[in-house]
Formats: structure tokens, C-alpha cells, sequence
């Protein structure tokens, strides 16, 4: 029974809802899959960030290719304690599901689409778990902005995706392919013949127990999909 | 009736647990508040950190006096999504409680546990929050390894506390006057007349979901000493 149990991967973008992954997100996340009585393996690209922003005053500290710049897998590390590999060490055949919190960092390090919108370019190992993922055909997660980038590499598909209910990156991906449904903050869209499910997360949530309530649906309807 | 709901300040020492606040805790324990109907809000203090940490090497990459340390209040933020307050702004009477999740950042940063044990020094808005808190009888929490500042600051009152089973630490704990039980990972000790309530969490916890059960219980227990 206990080896049975699906096993997740969590992506991570950084730490930090600004310039990496939104915390809450990402810890009720990986609080779900355990509550559900499954295991995560974090994972993060060993790149660097696109920016790091002071938190508190908002502005940015640093950018790209200055020294004091943080890296992605170094600060994703916080989150899991220690516990992450690098995205280029996922192999999808090992994994049930791939799950991408939301945040900034999705925008900003697993892909540029804060800069370009539906131009943007993905990160190449970003990109490579997504393609692997899909062609093994183990179920996909996002929330937040996240879905984005999953629209970005799989919107050719057809794919259906939930951003809640903001017109503007709803249009970016429409662009990329993708169909945009509307969804309140805690709802789930499922794509099940696509094995993708999304959720708005703090697109729309103003509050912890939303994220909660949110990322349960979430794991509830992937662990749906694999009939567990 | 919304607004009789207790407030709670939660004081963070930064952002991961080799160096600041331990993320799961902090945030399972706004997560908890928020689920018992009551509101927070975070402080921090405006200080260096004693170090910064990479979590994924588990190497110092820098000290206090370093250009590129990093700032207890600004990683805080990162917890707190921006919303965050320097703890010299906090006032014990406007709170119905106070609570210190743990992470390293408790020894590091609050105090110098880490480095003087029994001996340490406690930050001196940290003590002040700790002092005031206690003669205007709010409410006092605090999980995994906070308790030593708890115990450094009010020791002398003879507080009872947990650290989980820690044979070390209670020895310090010991020595500053508190007296130490042994608990398990999600059990609580509840100081009734001093009004004081701790949880080992990490100290012995080996899952999320054990951090979300320690926090409820924590945040219950400090809800029966307001008789909320």
C-alpha cells in the first residue's frame, strides 16, 4: 500500500511571492500531497534569478549577472529544507505528477513572460520536464501565474487552464494556443483529456486558508486523474 | 462578533530554517490563526542576520558585517508577502497573543543561543516585545527551538516549556530558570499561569502534516487561555 502511493514533483522558482515561488503556495502544496498520504520530491533550475527584490520595501536589489544575485535552486532550497535537486536530474517516468506553485519566479525564472508576455522564452530544463511529463503522460499541476509557462510549452495541444479571471494574461494565452477558463479562487479547472489541472490560487485568494482550501482541490482532482 | 476575533502578532526571524525562520512552521501557524477565524499580523526586527546560509549547501556564504548578509526584516518579508512591521512598532495592548515560530533564526538572530547557549544575549526589541507581552498578560506561543529566548527573557519567573526531548537544551533552559518537559512533535505544553504555550514541531517532527496538527493545537491552546 505504502509503495503504492503517487509521488509528486514539486517545482519550485526560488522563495519568495516577488521573484521566486510564493511560499504559502508552495508549503500548503507539499502540505496536501502528505496530508493526502503521498510523497514530493522538490525540484528547482540551477540558474540564476531574474531579479531579487527587497520584500519589504518592494523594490529590486539586484539583477541578473550582479553578485549579489540570488540563485533559483539555492533559494528553492529554503522552502524544502534543504531537501531539492535540480530540475535536470527529473525524469518523468519516476514521478505520478509534476506540480508548479505559483509566484513570480514563473514569470521571471522559469520563464521571461513578465518581459515578453506570450513571446516569452521558457527555461530549457523548465521546458524539457514539461515535454517529458506530457509525453509520459503523468498528471500536471500549476496555480497562480504558473500556468502560463505550462501553456507556453503545451498551449499548441489545446490545452484548457485556469489564471482565475484576469483578461489580460487570459489573452497571452489565448496566443499561445491555450483556452483560459474562468475559475474562482479555491475552484479547480480540469483538463482531463490533457491530464492538466489548474487553480488561481492568490491570482484571486486574499487569504491563507484559500491557499489551503485551493491546493487540496488541486492535488484532490490529480490524484482524480490517476484513478488513485 | 468579527470583531471581538483575537489578533495575534507572529515574529519572524527571517526566511529558512538554517538561518532565519523555519518557513513550514511560520506559515502553518498564520495558516492556523487565520482557520480559527482570528487575524495576525507579522513583525520582525530590523537587524543584520548573524549569518545567511545557502540551504542547498548548507555553507555560511555570509556573516554579520558582510555587504551582502542579508536583513531579518526584508527576508521576513518574504513570509509575510510584504506585510510585515519592524517589531520596535509592536505594542503588547493592541495583541490578544504573541507567537514565535522556529527556524535557526531564533538562536542566530533573536539571540545568540546558537553561539553563547545559557549565556546568550536576546535581542533588545525582542525582549522588550517578550517583557511587555508578558505584564500585560497576552497570550505567549512558541514552537521548535523558540523557546529559548522565551526562556532566556522570563526564566526567572519559573515558566514551564517544551523543546521535545532535547536532553541539551532543556539543560539551558534549566539553567535560565524554566523548567522543561518532555513532549511529542504535535503535543503542547501549556503554562496556564504564566499563560505561555510551546510545541516541539521540528524539534522532532519528521512531516508537514505534523507541523500543521502541532500549530492547530498550539493556536487552540492559546485560544482556551483567552477563553476564546
Amino acid at each position: 500500500m505504502e509503495e503504492q502511493a503517487p509521488k509528486f514533483a514539486v517545482i519550485l522558482s526560488g522563495c519568495g511571492v516577488f521573484d521566486g515561488s510564493e511560499i504559502h503556495e508552495a508549503v500548503c502544496t507539499m502540505l496536501a500531497i502528505e496530508q493526502s498520504g503521498c510523497t514530493y520530491q522538490c525540484f528547482a533550475p540551477n540558474t540564476w534569478q531574474a531579479r531579487t527584490i527587497d520584500h519589504f520595501t518592494g523594490h529590486a536589489v539586484a539583477i541578473a549577472g550582479d553578485e549579489d544575485n540570488r540563485n533559483v535552486l539555492a533559494e528553492s532550497a529554503r522552502i524544502a529544507r534543504g531537501n531539492v535537486k535540480d530540475i535536470a536530474e527529473f525524469k518523468a517516468k519516476d514521478y505520478d505528477a509534476i506540480v508548479f506553485p505559483g509566484g513570480f519566479g514563473a514569470a521571471l525564472n522559469w520563464s521571461d513572460f513578465a518581459v515578453k508576455g506570450a513571446e516569452c522564452d521558457v527555461n530549457v530544463e523548465i521546458r524539457r520536464a514539461l515535454e517529458e511529463s506530457y509525453k509520459e503522460g503523468i498528471v500536471i499541476g500549476a496555480m497562480c501565474i504558473a500556468p502560463v509557462v505550462v501553456a507556453k510549452v503545451l498551449g499548441k495541444e489545446g490545452i484548457h487552464l485556469t489564471i482565475g479571471n484576469d483578461k489580460k494574461v487570459a489573452a497571452g494565452l489565448a496566443k499561445m494556443g491555450a483556452v483560459a477558463e474562468e475559475k474562482r479562487a479555491t475552484e479547480v479547472c480540469v483538463d482531463a483529456e490533457h491530464k492538466i489541472v489548474t487553480t488561481p490560487c492568490y491570482m484571486l485568494a486574499t487569504s491563507l486558508p484559500e491557499i489551503y482550501d485551493a491546493t487540496r482541490n488541486l492535488v484532490d482532482e490529480m490524484l482524480e486523474l490517476m484513478d488513485y
